[in-house]
C-alpha cells in the first residue's frame, strides 16, 4: 500500500526501510530535512512538509506517525486533522498515553478521521528487520491493507490486532510495565550473587542462565551482552531512569485498584537510584537517634 | 522483692535505680567494675562477679539479665545455669531472638530453672521512670513476686504478662517491626513534602500532626524534636543502620507465610540507605542501554 | 468572626458549633432543610440557600465550604464565585485535591476572591472539640481574623499555617498517606502474630504498646479499642477500601520521582483485600504447572 | 564415565536415560524397586540398595544425588559417607539450601570426600534433552571427567562451573528468586490488563509478546501456552505455593543487607494468595471503622 510516514528518527526511519522492502510506498516526512533526503536515497517518497504528505498521498490516505509522545504527537495530529479528509487514517506508532489516544480518537471521529493506535516494541533493529507491532482500532479500518502491512513488517506472530482503539497503546504500556519488573527481578538477583562471598563471572553466569533455565529471555541475552563488555559494570553509575509507560502503568492500576507491588516497586527503585542521599533516610536516621541513642553519620 | 541484675548498661543501670525507688533490693553486677561502685552509691548491692550475684541471693533466687543479646547473652545463662539451684528464675530482658529464648528455657528446663524472657521498650527515659515491659513465661513463677515487681517500675498499664516463654520476646520484636514501619512512612511522608513545590517548616508540621490528627504518636513528636535541632536535617546522613529484630521480623513472616510488605520494605530501604550506589542500579541502566540505547552515567 | 458556612454534614455541623462556643457568628447553609432548622436552635443564622448565605454577610465576606471534594465542592465554588465581591475569601475544609485547588485559587485570583485551603483531620470528635488543621493561603489574608478563628477552634498547637495556597490539601493529604502506612504497620504487626505459635490477647497487646513503648500513637490506642469490642474480629470481613488521598499521595510521589514503597503498598494491600481471588494469582499458579508440574487448586 | 545416581524420580530418572545416550554408565538406585526395573532397560546398570551403589564402582568413585533436598538428603549422604572412601566424590543435583551445602562440604572434606552442588534447571524435559547445570566445587575435582559429563548433558552453554563448593545451590537459588520475580511481573500485567476496559485475547497478547517484544520469554512462551488450553484460566484458583527457593533468597538478602523488594514481593504476594481473608486486613477496617466511622463488611 501507499502510506505516509512523518518522523524520520530511528524507529521511523528504519520502519520505512522495512516497508520498502516489502514493496509499500511512503511518503517521508521529517522536520530535519537531511533525513528526507537521507531516505529519498532509499526509495521513499520525500516530503518536505506535512502539506506535502497529504498532496503527494490519494483518498483514502494512511498517515503514520512516529514522533515523539505528548505534546507533538497533539500538535501534528490537530495539523494533520485540518488536512485529511474525511475516511482517512492516521496511525499513532509513539508511546503515547492511552488516555490521551482515546481523547484523540474522540476528536478525530468528529470529524470522520480513523484512528489506530500502535504500540511498537523490539528496538531498532526490529524496526528495520521485523518489528513487534500492538494495534488497537476498529475492525473495517484494520482489515485488508492495514492488517496486511503491519504483518509485512513484522517478525513472525509479532503483530497483533490487540481491540478496538486504544487497546493497542494500552498493550505497550503493560508490556513495558512488565519489562519494569523483570529488569528490576534480574538486577536484584545480580545484586545479591554481587554482595555474596562467591566470586561469579556475571557473563557466564547470564549466559548459563540463557541456555536451558526456567529464567532464559531476551533481557537475560542483553543481561550477557552487558556483562561481556563490562565484567563488573565498573564503568557505569547505577542510575535508572525511566520514561513515561513504567510510571502510566502504575498509575493504571491504581485507577483499576490493581495490587501490582512488583511493578510499582521497580519504578520507584529506579527513582531512587537518581538520589545518592534522601531525606527519607534522614527522618529515620534522626528518629533512630531521637528514641534509642543510635549514632548518625554527620554530613560532610 | 530481692534480686539480682546482670548488666550496668544505660538499660540496666536505669532499671536498678527505678526497683530500688520501689524499696526492691538489687545485686547488682557488671564486667565493669566502676559501674558496679556506682551503682553502690546509689543503693544496690555491689556484686564484681556473677557467683557473687548468686552468693548475695537466698534461693529461691530471681536474677534478671540486661546483657548483650546472642553471645553474651548465652555465655552468661550458661555460666548461671552452673551455679543456680533448680526453683531459681532468670529474667532476659535483652532483645534476645525468641527462637533462641525458646532454645534457652528448655535447656534451662530440664535444670529445673525457670526462666522468663522480658521484652523491654521505651529506651533510657523509660528504664528510669516507668518502663514499657511485654514478659513470657509460666503463670505460677510469675505469679505473685514477679508481676508485683514488673508492675512497679512500669509505666501504669505498661506491664504485660503476654503468655508462656518466648511470647515476650517475640511481642518486643513485633513491636520493632511496627516501629520499622511507622518509621519509614512518616519518613516518605516528610520525603514527598521536601520534594514538593511548597516550602514547609518541619518543625511545625510534626507539631500540628502532634496535637489533633490521626497520625499523632510519639514517633512524630520524636520527628517534632528532631527538627527543632537541625530545621532540615542538613547536618545528618541519610543512612539508617538496623538492629536484629527488624531482621527477625521479617524472616518470622517468611516463616509463617505471612504477607508483611510493609515492614520487610521499611528494612530493606534502610539496607538501601547503606550504598552510595548499587549494583542493581546498574544492571538496570546497562539493560536500558542494551535495548533502548539510552544513555548511561559514565563512573567517576 | 462572622462567617458563612456552607455543608452541615458531621464535619460541618460540629465545626459550626466549635465556632459558636468561641462566640463567631455563623451563617449556617446545607442542602438539607433540617440541618439548617436544627443549627439554627443551636445560635446559628440559618441560610437557606447559597445566595442567602452571600446576603447575610457583609464584604469582606468569608465563606468556608465543607461539601464533599471533587464535583460538588467545584460547583459551589463557581457558584459562588459569581455571588461574591472583589476581597471576599473561600475557605474549602474539604479534603479537595491539590492541584484542583491549584487552579481554583488562579480562577478566583481572576475574579480578586481569596481562597484558602484548610486540611482538616480529628475526625467528628476533634470538630466539636478541637480539631487540627493546616490552612495554605497568602499571609495577608490568613493574618488577623482568620489566623484567630482557626486558633480558636483548634486544639492546643492543632493550627498550621502551612504555606501559600495548596499548601493544606497537600498537607492533608500527605498526613493520610503516612496514616495509610502507619495503619498496615500495625496491621502486619497483628497478622504475625495471629499466625504464631503464641496465644495473646490483642486488646492487652494493644494496652502495653500504648504505655511506654516507641509505638504509642493514637492509632494504637484506637486498635486497643477496637480490639475491646471484637477480641480477635471474628465480627468483620478483612475489606478495607480507600477514599482518595491515599492514591492522591502515591500519584504524587510518583509525579516527584519519590520512592515511597510503603505508603504504596499500603494501599495496593488495600486493593488486594477487595479481591477473593485474582487473576495474577491464577497466572503465577498457571506458569508454575507449566514449567515444574506443580499442581493447581481448580475452581470451583 | 562411570556414575552412580542415587533417586530416580523424574528428574533422576530422565537424568540417568541423558547420560546413557551420551555413553556414560550408569549405576542407578531408589528406594522404588520398581524404577530400578525400569531403568534397567534402559541400560542403567541396577542397584537395589546404597550399598549396592558403592559396590559396583570402583574407586575413585562419583555418587550423584538426586533425592529431596533436606532431610533425605542429609541422611543419604551421611550413609554415603561411611561407605565411600578418601578420594570418592558426592554431587548433589537437589535443591539444597547452600547452607547446608557448606555444612555438609564441610563434613565431607574431614573424610577426603570431594563434594560438587549441581544446580539444575530446565524441567522434565531439560533433564532429558539437555539441562541447565550450575555446579559449585573444587576446580581439581571437576576438571576432566566432569567437566565433560555434564557438558555432555547439557543443553549447549548451559553447563557452567560457578565456583568454589555451594556456589552452584547459591547460584539456583538466586535464579528461582529472578523467577519468581519475573513472573509475578507477568502476572500483575495480565491482572491489570484484565482489570481494564479492553477486551484481550491473553493467548494471542502472550504471543505478540513473544515474537520481536522487549519481554519474549521461556515464562511467557509458557504464559501462551497456559492461556492457549484456558483463555481466561476459569479453571483454575489463584493460590500460588511456592517451595524453598525464594525463601531463602529473600532471606540470604537479608543476611547480605541487600535490597530486593521485587523477589521478597514476589513471595509474600504468594503467600497473600493463600488466604481468604486476612488479619491484616481485618485491622485496617476496623481502624477506619474507629477514626473515621466507615463501614466495615460483616463477617459471615
Amino acid at each position: 500500500m501507499k502510506l505516509g510516514m512523518i518522523g524520520l528518527g530511528k524507529m521511523g526511519y528504519n520502519l520505512v526501510l522495512n516497508l520498502l522492502d516489502h514493496k509499500h510506498e511512503v511518503v517521508a516526512n521529517d522536520v530535519n530535512k537531511d533525513a528526507v533526503d537521507d531516505i529519498k536515497n532509499s526509495g521513499a517518497i520525500p516530503a518536505y512538509t506535512i502539506e506535502e504528505v497529504v498532496q503527494k498521498l490519494e483518498a483514502p490516505r494512511t498517515v503514520w506517525l512516529m514522533v515523539p509522545a505528548g505534546e507533538v504527537t497533539g500538535q501534528v495530529i490537530e495539523q494533520l486533522s485540518e488536512l485529511l479528509d474525511a475516511g482517512d487514517t492516521i496511525l499513532d506508532g509513539g508511546n503515547s498515553n492511552y488516555k490521551e489516544t482515546l481523547e484523540r480518537a474522540a476528536y478525530l471521529e468528529e470529524k470522520n478521521i480513523h484512528f489506530v493506535d500502535v504500540g511498537t516494541s523490539g528496538g531498532v533493529e526490529g524496526a528495520r528487520e521485523g518489528v513487534c507491532l500492538m494495534a488497537g482500532g476498529a475492525e473495517e479500518v484494520l482489515q485488508g491493507n492495514l492488517n496486511e502491512m503491519f504483518t509485512d513488517i513484522a517478525v513472525e506472530n509479532g503483530y497483533l490486532h490487540a481491540g478496538e482503539v486504544g487497546s493497542g497503546h494500552f498493550l505497550k504500556m503493560i508490556h513495558n510495565g512488565i519489562e519494569y519488573g523483570m529488569m528490576q527481578a534480574i538486577a536484584e538477583g545480580f545484586d545479591i550473587l554481587e554482595k555474596s562471598p562467591f566470586d561469579y563471572d556475571y557473563e557466564q553466569v547470564a549466559r548459563v542462565w540463557n541456555n536451558g533455565s526456567v529464567i532464559r529471555s531476551w533481557l537475560m541475552e542483553l543481561t550477557e551482552n552487558a556483562f561481556s563488555k563490562d565484567e563488573k559494570l565498573d564503568e557505569i553509575k547505577g542510575v535508572a531512569n525511566s520514561s513515561g509507560e513504567g510510571k502510566w502503568t502504575v498509575e493504571t492500576a491504581l485507577d483499576y485498584q490493581a495490587a501490582a507491588p512488583i511493578i510499582a516497586l521497580s519504578l520507584m527503585m529506579r527513582y531512587r537510584t537518581l538520589e545518592n542521599d534522601t531525606f527519607s533516610g534522614k527522618v529515620v536516621a534522626a528518629l533512630r537517634n531521637e528514641f534509642g541513642g543510635h549514632a548518625v553519620v554527620k554530613g560532610d
